[in-house]
């Protein structure tokens, strides 16, 4: 396994050259577009890794995943999807004409940014620090990582360069789908966006979505159903607007974040974290994506 | 002249009933569904009037022609018209997914709210404070009205449930089409709109646009050429969605506000203000456009 | 005058540099770029002319004037209306989208296709001989000239490559907005667009909507308020989605064509007809309109 | 089984009231409403059915799954895919509009009618009835079912009745995406949505599916790759836009059609047909759907 990996990553590594690094965020530019690394982690508590595996990059969309099941802990399914749907809506990951155009106004579903701002405003706390700090407390519990943090010059970033997500968030408030304070749910979105991780936390992620929300110890965290919702939208909705074509080609539970980072879930065997920060237009990692898809040839672990 | 205002006002008295008083800002909401008064000032310094002719009321939308006439001034046509576009949108005034779905991505026309933020953030001054009074200023010039002045709590309820609008700020600053704080720019909006006015403020605006930027002295205080942009923009774009339908009816450059106003020009005759606050579904006083129809076939005055 | 006629025609011979022959249409694609041709026609019987002013060219979408005079006289203004609405659309001429996304399934207004559309469905008569036959004739009466006639090559092509317009057709039946024959209309709203004009035909047309409907001869064929109804939509929504900024530039009611035509109404006064086969990025004669914005300037006859 | 299947369609029986059968077609509007047939087919040749499992119904948007795999092999992936999209459209199955505003103009994905008629213009043939014979021939072939026919009456129903298809093929003409005769192509795509099946025909088609593309004897008729994408696509995009909802319920590759079946894979194991002719909103059978994640939850077999 190590050695497929190690011939992946070294296959795959010019792929990196036809995308570039995201540069709406000045942090984020400062990327190495020609990083990729691989980590995969299985049931038996076997780790294999290649490449770049131990750089450290921001978690970005990744977060939406956590955020929706804490989320849902806190509020339970059914409150959580009367204000966000859980369907595709065929648009970029920003767009904010669905929310105006739909007979339904909340958002299509959790993984766009309109519909992750919803979940990250029902996050419970007696304040907006509390409140992340649940967020951060309950990524660490179930990437079994307590070394998690914020990257506070992302973080400073995302909030100067926002104005999209400010945009929606307004939009989100006068439509009363957002109830509180729309800069500190953005606070709470912005700083979630930014916590550091590496692709051993992201492949700590998948397993624990494969292992149907049990930590390694067999404790379980969440019901195997959120879990299974959570995978159901990372199948239809978790690459953006290319979620269709990526699930014909790699056919895994997924999420990618513009950070470079992808998580992907062989249900009941693998979590795996990539790291990739080349991007393709449409904001997937474009080497991680090849590689994943190679990956999948070989394991023949695809769920279709 | 007075009896047939007298005799109008009677007659469309009932139409009030039609409509509803806006009630987003729960200010707006106070006022009296069956007021309806009319100014009509003409280039001999006769004044006619008639009805709820001195309710005070806010200016509301009317205030995107006074803002959009000093933003030319400051800014001169071609920056100004380098932000925001000629062309009626076809959308709601409060509507933002042309912003999007467009390929020019600046606002339509400086009548529909979006284009309005716009231009209110291309008002020059030292501050926030000094670029609202020098609005406020100009509103009192033109209108020769040294009374003019802010309502207070109506510019406190817009703030508190202006999220549409905040909303549109913050896509048009991720657009850089906003250039400073967005904040700064939507107080200066606000205000504008929560200004106090009486029909005959609004006659004497409708009358210095007759009068292709000039005061009773004769003083020319914008050029020609920047009036008849104004009022072609009052045409095409003045009553939100419903502007064709009003031309056919009516046929003179007329602006609305959802606070019962609307300003109506005579070219190179008179100035009429109308104050009727019972709204129709798309934001125009119902009372006062069926009064102007009807005046209009009286005094034989259309454009067209 | 007819020297300044002269002098303007050679002045904005170069402007049809700066556009394109319409090539959607191969026989229209063979027209002469550079050719530049205006027509005069003012109330007391006097004709001026210059430049390419006695070439053919096919009305094109100025035939939608024509055509929604005659629906309205054979259905009344009400019934028409119910069906095609009096709004600037602020979409392209060809556009479909609104037809779909507005709560109101009806086309926004006559001056574009699908609603021109609409308009050919109401015109009456025993069958779709019989229809166009009398929309020829009545545009023959109204332009006072006898030799009107379909140039058939140009309708050839227009069956040929319509379908987009087709669409739009099956989508109006769809929603039971057109009743008939959905290729009969078209093959109605194909021919009327492919009956060849002169710059004098064209100009007749203005003269006839300048004195209200009436002929040469004082005979009324149309009232007042239907061709105040004609001349508001050409004002708001005559030239495409360029609307608003033809009536900033020039602000008389004008209705283009792509086979290069323009009809201008001075109110009262003249009727102008102009033809210039180069067209703009938006489908309007480009050195038409910077001619006729010239000419305003000079004869100082703006509505607004 | 047998038993587990008899109590489903008791208990799910009273659900059908909530819908109601499609009316847009009048052939269709004769459906029994209450009616609710399932049938099983399993790897090992076991079959299982219960309820009204040999109703006849037309099998509509399910035969978009069949010309799927016909025009793949008839043109191969890559010429299919130049012309459709893989990705879930967020609108309705008849919507239009993406077609006008995406910059891609081709449709979204080959489950929606406007995708659909492409993939129909694709299907290789001498003229148009060799075209629909072959797909006809094909469905008998996968499905193992050489009675399969043309509903004569259904096909006329959906031909007068199908103006909004029409509308989208003459716009996808338009766009050159359609290169033949859209009135060929709509009859081979009416005449497909219009064959009769039972849900014994529907669950061979999912089993076939099941088993990668081959027959009860074994014998490879496409690849697995092939039924992979097809697989892929029926999560995304099988239920119209509720896909995302319903992946979440039952979470196996399924499409839908108005007239009341539907098809269910479980891969390598089962194939499942559903009649169920009461509709909810989106167009897909309610009870039929509530039945599928019930029987879903017995036998534990997501992919998710």
């Amino acid at each position: 396994m190590t050695e497929l990996l190690l011939h992946m990553i070294e296959k795959h590594k010019k792929v990196t050259e036809e995308g570039k690094v995201a540069n709406y965020i000045p942090e984020l530019s400062k990327a190495n577009p020609t990083d990729l690394g691989i980590y995969v982690l299985d049931n038996d508590g076997n780790e294999f890794f290649a490449g770049d595996y131990d750089k450290k990059f921001t978690v970005q969309s990744i977060s939406k995943v956590v955020s929706l099941m804490l989320a849902i802990l806190d509020n339970g399914e059914e409150l959580v999807f009367s204000k966000v749907g859980m369907d595709p809506s065929g648009d970029p990951f920003n767009s904010i004409r669905k929310l105006e155009t739909s007979s339904r106004r909340k958002p299509y579903n959790p993984m766009i940014n309109a519909g992750a701002i919803v979940v990250s405003s029902m996050i419970k706390g007696v304040d907006v620090k509390d409140k992340f700090n649940r967020l951060l407390d309950f990524f660490k519990l179930i990437t079994e990582d307590p070394t998690l943090d914020l990257n506070s010059r992302v973080y400073l970033s995302e909030t100067e360069t926002g104005n999209k997500n400010r945009s929606m968030g307004y939009f989100l408030k006068s439509e009363n789908i957002i109830v509180g304070n729309v800069e500190e749910v953005l606070e709470i979105y912005f700083k979630q966006c930014s916590i550091d991780v590496t692709t051993k936390t992201i492949a700590r992620l998948g397993l624990f979505l494969a292992n149907e929300g049990k930590l390694s110890t067999g404790e379980e965290i969440i019901t195997p159903r959120i879990t299974r919702i959570v995978k159901t939208l990372m199948v239809t909705c978790g690459m953006y607007d290319s979620s269709g074509e990526f699930a014909v080609r790699v056919g895994l539970p997924s999420k990618s974040g513009v950070g470079g980072g992808i998580v992907s879930v062989i249900p009941h065997k693998m979590g795996i974290g990539v790291y990739s920060p080349s991007l393709d237009k449409k904001g997937n990692p474009i080497a991680g994506i090849s590689l994943l898809e190679d990956l999948c040839n070989e394991l023949k672990c695809r769920i279709f």
